[in-house]
Formats: C-alpha cells, structure tokens, sequence
C-alpha cells in the first residue's frame, strides 16, 4: 500500500493583459490536470481565489498567479507545459516549479532532469538541487519574479513532516473514519475562523484539506500509509503568530521524526523554530537567493537521539 | 560526470561436494561478471583466496565462498542467476544479498523489488530493508547460512562514508593522479604488512584496492566525484585493534558528513565507536536476527551541528 507523499509544485504568474486564470472555464482546469493524471474533486472559491481539491492534491487560483501541487505518481510537468502552450510564454512573468525528492523516484515518470529540459526549451530560468543527494533534497526551476497582484512580497511556508505518530496518524490508517473528527483533531477551523474550508477523505487512506480567506490559502496533506507516514502544510499567511500556532499545533499532533521548512522570502521566524518540537536538532540549512527580492529557505530538523528502526520485512 | 558509488553485495556459500569456486577458471567469472556489466582488471591470489579488481568494484573467490561486489550502473542480479544456474540451488548453503539505496535508483537497471522476484524463484529466502526510505537504507535478502569452512563465525564489517573531505579526496579529483601516492595516503601498506595489495586507478576519477593474506581480505572503494564524494571499505578481519585502527585511519583521512557501519555477526566494538570522529551523534541502528548464529547490525552516523549545504546549480 504505497503511495508517494511527495509533491510537485509550480507556482506561476502572468501579466493582466488578456485572459486572467480566473477567467478559465473548469473544462479548461480539468482538461489541464487530466495530463497530470489527476482530476478535480470539489472547489471552493471567495472574491479573490479557487482552489480546488484535486485526486492527487490542490489547485489554487487567482487571476494571475496559481500554484498547483500534485503527489503521488502524476506527471505535473505535463499540465505545465499545457498552460503555457494555452496562454503563450510571453505572458509569464515567473514560474517556480518544486520537486521534493521521492521515496520510490524510479515509479515516478519523469525525473526532474527531464522537467527540467522540458521547461528549458520554454524559459530562459535557472535549475537547483537544493540538499544532498542522499537525504532529503529539493529541486528548482526558477524563470522571472514571483511579484504579482495581491502580495507586496509574494510569500509562502510550508512544512513537511516524515513519519508521523500519535493517535491521529494512527486513526487515519484505520478501516472507518470520519472527516469530521479529522478536522477537528487537526483544530485547523478554531485556528482560522474566518476561513472557508474543503475537505476529502481518499480511498482507502489519505485526506486533504484546503482552507481560504480573501487571498490567503493554506492547505494540508496527509499520506498516513506506513512506509513514510507524512503530512504537509503550505500556506501564504505571513509568518505571525497565527502561522506559528498552526504549525504548532501539527507538531503536537503527529511529533514527526524529521522535518523540512520551506519558507520563500521570509528567514525563518524565531517564533516559529521555538514553537518546533523541544529535544529536536537543526541538521541542514539551504538558502538561494533568486534575484533582489526573493529568496529560497529550506531547513531541515529531526528529533534528538538514536532511532531504533526495526526492519521492515518485504513480501 | 556523476557516478553511483552505492554497492550491490553478494555472498554465496556451497558445499564442498563437487567443483568448488576455486576450480572455475577465469573465463567463467568473466562471462559471469559480463552478464552485470563489469570485468576483470586484476586478480591476486594466495593459497586460500583468489581476489580480483573489477571494473565496478571487487570479487573474492574462496572453493566454498564468494564475495563479489559491484557499484555503478551494474545488474549483479544477473551474475547472481547465472551462477545459481550453473552450480545449481541444490548445492548453495547460503547467500546473502545486499542493496544500499541509490542516489539516483531511476538510473539503475532493475531494483531491489525485482531482484528479489527472481531470487525468490530458486530461494524460500526473506527479504528486508533496513533503515527509513527517505534516509540510507539497506536492502537484504537473505537464505540459509553463511557458515563456510574457514570462519568459525563467519563475520564482515563495512563502513560507507558519505561526503568525504580533505587533500586525498581533493587529490582524488585533480587531474594528474598517481596510484603510489594513494595507497601510501591510505596507509593500508603500513597497516597490513602482510597482505599482499592490488589496487586501480580509474579514468578519470575513481580508486579501488583489494588486499589479502591468508583468508582474509580487506577492500576500498572510492567515488571522489563532487555529487556524493564517497568511500567504502569492508573485511572479513574480526573486529580488533587492527580493524579499528584501519577505519580510524580513513575517518582521519577523509572526515566524513555522514556514515553507515554494517556488521554481521559481530555486535560494534566499542573502541570502534570510541575513535570514530569526535563530535559525531549516532542517528539510528537496525538489528536483524537471521537465525540462530546469525544478525546483522547496521548504524547510521553524522557530524554534529546544523550543516550549511550550497545550492547545486544543475545545467
């Protein structure tokens, strides 16, 4: 029963001259993503904002700038380069496109390598690894500036945390559950009141939910299968209070063994590695800077001590 | 100019009713050999041992044992399957064989899940991981036992350094290279006086030496290339003063970020953990029982403190 938590991202951002992305039929979003290999399961949208919750993730959508983030075994290079074929280069601003290093990369279709090439023939950008090879790592491809519309500075954090406990993690590899307690264990609708939210139970395992508010998103993803129990949050909430006690909060629940922060264009709040899981240890820092404004920070922490890691015996 | 250090490993034991290891001439482990990709380079032998220097790594032959190991882009399954065919399941007692996960598993020709098909085929064996997928991790598939006429206990320990450092491995880089200047750096020759050496320079980057005396023998491999700069070496020497001094010789040597110490049959030595580099925090440990006689033990180690890893620019 595995399935790979890690996920593909790309963030895009285009000019106000013509077509907006908010202006796009659903045919056009789904039409999109069925290259990907994944499909729209419900959408919720707000003055500035749709986001969708996807069979492999979530699409969000503003009128010139989206993010889409897709797992498992799907190909997101391939409704990139949809999109830009559809709307043409010369509207795009910036694109960012994120892959974090796979469990099982050769099930993957295509390696980052490849995407690489592929956006290569489309932008003039730049391509990073960002980590070493043999521990978590992420890649990028990075073309022009994030800056759009809505944002100042165009933000986001996200947290990834590997194998996951506690009774939550443990409820949500079980035979029946109920999207009601999930979300109430997750203390995700206390915490951000204001905000409406969509959420989806898979299958036999994993649940999503996607959260907005104005112009603002979070979004949470949890692979509970047992080969790497894993949970990711990503928002554009500026690092503040709120954004701590969020993170706070999925650190109390499912104390993860390790974890990445990625954080664009804000250093790590102080607040925030305070408010991460006491006895745990700073392994790697990473920062790239892109151009004058933005910036990448990936760090990655583990709980202290020596793990005792029974073997895992295959059949 | 990346080159995949990681190891395939396996070991074999026969009866001694019929031709032994020994018997077979060197065509043999050349058509086997070729079958995985790799070649004979050089061969040492003494009255127990025959030892050769391979394209990809390294193969010992004893009449009831074998030891071959092979790295890169090789196919060991295949030299596997060809031997099983010739000698037959009947007369194998034991084998043993090991995976260490790969940096980049896409490029591999076959992973472990479908090697394990194929020795499943001819062998109730079981197989394992060992280690967290998004970490170093070890594969095994393991049958019978590995008791074989020359070791009371039959015993092996490794040690993998990961992101080695330092003027050797600088050295190992440049472009002028010479291979008495390696070994003498090594310090093995002053270590074994005894064993008699062969060692292999490749082009353009790349060392390997095997030593033997007796039935023992002791083997280096070195990848320098700047994308996992990397060493392993492994022997069937008890642990003891001599063995401890000859891995505290390369952790001096090339100060490594990260390591694994694999060892069967013997529980680590604690003045081997003792002159292991200072400041270093153990991360994790497996322990596998095989049977009665038999457990593998594996242990993970790194440099403390936060490390500070540069963006990889990829073209």
């Amino acid at each position: 029963m595995f399935f790979e938590g890690a996920e593909k991202r790309i963030e895009m951002v285009i000019d106000d001259h013509g077509i907006g992305f908010r202006d796009r039929e659903t045919l056009f979003w789904q039409t999109v993503l069925a290259k990907a290999g994944a499909s729209i399961l419900s959408k919720t949208t707000n003055e500035y904002c749709d986001a969708y919750v996807l069979s492999e993730s979530s699409l969000f959508v503003w009128q010139d700038k989206l993010i889409l983030i897709t797992c498992g075994n799907t190909c997101l290079i391939e409704s990139i380069l949809a999109i830009v074929e559809t709307i043409g280069t010369t509207r795009i601003k910036g694109l960012c496109y994120q892959r974090k290093s796979e469990l099982y990369p050769h099930l993957q279709q295509s390696h980052f390598e490849d995407d690489f090439q592929r956006l290569n023939a489309y932008f003039e950008g730049k391509a990073y690894r960002l980590g070493h090879l043999d521990g978590h790592h992420h890649y990028l491809f990075t073309y022009g500036s994030m800056k759009h519309s809505l944002q100042m500075t165009p933000c986001f954090t996200g947290i990834q945390q590997h194998h996951i406990q506690g009774d939550l993690a443990e409820y949500l590899c079980s035979e029946k559950q109920d999207k009601e307690h999930i979300i109430q264990q997750l203390g995700l609708t206390q915490l951000l009141p204001e905000f409406q939210f969509d959420d989806h139970l898979f299958t036999p395992y994993g649940y999503s939910v996607n959260a907005i508010w104005q112009d603002l998103y979070v979004t949470v993803h949890i692979t509970p299968q047992r080969s790497n129990r894993y949970i990711s949050i990503e928002t554009n909430i500026p690092q503040s209070e709120l954004v701590v006690n969020l993170f706070h909060r999925l650190f109390t629940i499912f104390m993860p063994q390790s974890w990445d922060v990625i954080s664009f264009n804000q250093e790590l709040f102080a607040k925030l590695t305070d408010n991460m899981p006491q006895e745990s240890q700073h392994l790697s820092q990473s920062t790239l800077v892109l151009n004058q404004q933005e910036t990448i920070f990936i760090n990655h922490y583990r709980q202290l001590g020596c793990e005792h890691i029974p073997p895992v015996e295959l059949i």
